[in-house]
């Protein structure tokens, strides 16, 4: 993970001095890392031998992160979020623009980073997973405000927002270890429901969560109108005069400072978060499964007690 | 170049409506396809042959056109333009949210498309193209407003913002034909001077043109106190109650109604035009040069005429 850090910081580098400064901004801020690392734990999983010579898992690593950074560059003008991991958003500090090219930058760097790597296989992998992430955050665009998305729907953003990056992260690690199908596809199908679990549990921490230990304001989501699972079945579950409320805050966007109380209030009396998390839990249970071809060992214990860990963050 | 239109359209597909939607806005306002022309024109003077099965030259041609369409969609959010290629932008229509989003997608295609096409050397050089964008985009907004930016770092963003893509449009039609690397740097070495030579006529074109012809809004570029030739070469000969005049529309952004006659005034005066014009024949001569090691034909004729072309827009 130094490795992938110091990869990170190395291939932010450009004359331009704004990108590696809002670079620094950004891995200050550090985050989780845990694309990079589900990237370096698939390709150890399969048995990937690196040598200094070749840290292909390493770069790969480093590209996941940048497709993530960039897309949450983007995110911050578009949602006019204020507050992300805690520290004030690029966006707030660097402003929208700085926001939209630094971002497109990395994105640019990061199909520099496959490029170099040299696998059209990875390369399919991880172009395709950024078209997926900008049709989920299309789709999510338009949702937005409406109270009638079918919960399938919600399922397809999320999907698209942020499982396809998981799945692909995951996958790339079993391409560089040159190992079968079977491998590549159960891989994809951990990233791809640990993803979906987390996005879940990420939305239900947004109408749950002590900000203190989110780094990100609770409501936010309410505030933006934005369309998630605790919302619709709230209001799936809730009384007359519940959906009207609902429809106020959420399709009207007409909200007063006491309506966030009143929405966490009808969330937990309705049962929101609960049903939020069990469909989280059943996505952990498939994510752990789809690890079960590969021998018990030390990492892949690691990896089931991280599907779990993200599935305790909402305790 | 029909068959280019159609996969554009085509591979604007997605399941999310708005998507082509909003491709469909972008196609319909048509542009020059100038880059596109720049890879269909260069592959075919190297001499490929293409069949119906390997029309590589037509989906980097789509490439190239989607990648510059991205571009165009952050450049209409970052610039808050409201006319581009004579239609309502993008933005206007559709909101900053869109504009960023659909051009995520168009830029995650336009990687899809070179994968698709295989071939490593192309996707280095358009990876690069595009991190070179994005860098030539964060340094144009860095000089913003700022009357000392020198000449050589105004010429510098316009390298990165479009001759580097000129010159990408142009090489990957000489890889696509298997040419020696010679060939491959002439057309380099073409675009590139093509390109500079592009945007000197552009950013004089908005202090001088018609907006009829143009598309777009003359002073558009003062309005966002942008740094271009015309400005930096009237404000370098400009008497000290000209610079007064200057600073205080490009650099403290304080600008009336009156202001806009009044620049054009002062760039006639003291030969700003011109002296812009000048530059971009320099550029275009070189460009002309660079098709010399090319044996004479009809279609490096019509590649000739190209460049004059581009220069005579400004008569």
């Amino acid at each position: 993970m130094q490795a992938c850090n110091r990869a990170i910081i190395a291939r932010m580098e450009s004359p331009v001095p704004l990108i590696p400064q809002l670079g620094a901004h950004l891995v200050a801020a550090g985050g989780k890392r845990l694309r990079p690392l589900l990237t370096l734990a698939s390709s150890r999983l399969c048995g990937y031998q690196s040598t200094p010579e070749t840290q292909r898992h390493v770069g790969l690593a480093a590209c996941v992160e940048f497709i993530h950074t960039a897309t949450l560059l983007h995110d911050d003008v578009v949602d006019e979020s204020n507050l992300r991991r805690g520290l004030a958003s690029a966006n707030a500090v660097f402003g929208n623009k700085a926001s939209v090219l630094v971002g497109d930058f990395l994105f640019a760097r990061s199909f520099q980073l496959m490029t170099a790597d040299g696998s059209l296989k990875v390369m399919a992998i991880l172009s395709d997973a950024s078209a997926t992430i900008a049709e989920g955050e299309v789709l999510q665009m338009v949702t937005q405000n409406d109270l009638s998305t079918p919960v399938d729907r919600y399922l397809e953003v999320i999907h698209g927002k942020t499982a396809a990056l998981f799945a692909a992260a995951c996958r790339v690690g079993a391409v560089v270890a040159d190992r079968p199908e079977a491998e590549e596809l159960a891989l994809d199908r951990f990233g791809t429901n640990l993803g979906m679990a987390f996005q879940l549990v990420d939305d239900a921490l947004d109408y749950a969560a002590d900000q203190q230990v989110l780094g990100k304001t609770v409501g936010d989501d309410m505030r933006e109108g934005k369309i998630t699972l605790p919302v619709l079945a709230a209001y799936e579950a809730g009384s007359p005069e519940d959906r009207v409320f609902w429809e106020r805050v959420i399709e009207k966007g007409e909200q007063t400072e006491a309506d966030l109380p009143h929405a966490l209030a009808l969330i937990e009396k309705t049962g929101a978060i609960a049903t939020t998390i069990a469909r989280a839990q059943a996505y952990a249970a498939e994510a752990v499964d789809a690890l079960s071809i590969f021998p018990d060992s030390e990492l892949r214990r690691l990896m089931t007690e991280t599907v779990q860990y993200t599935v305790d963050r909402a305790r």
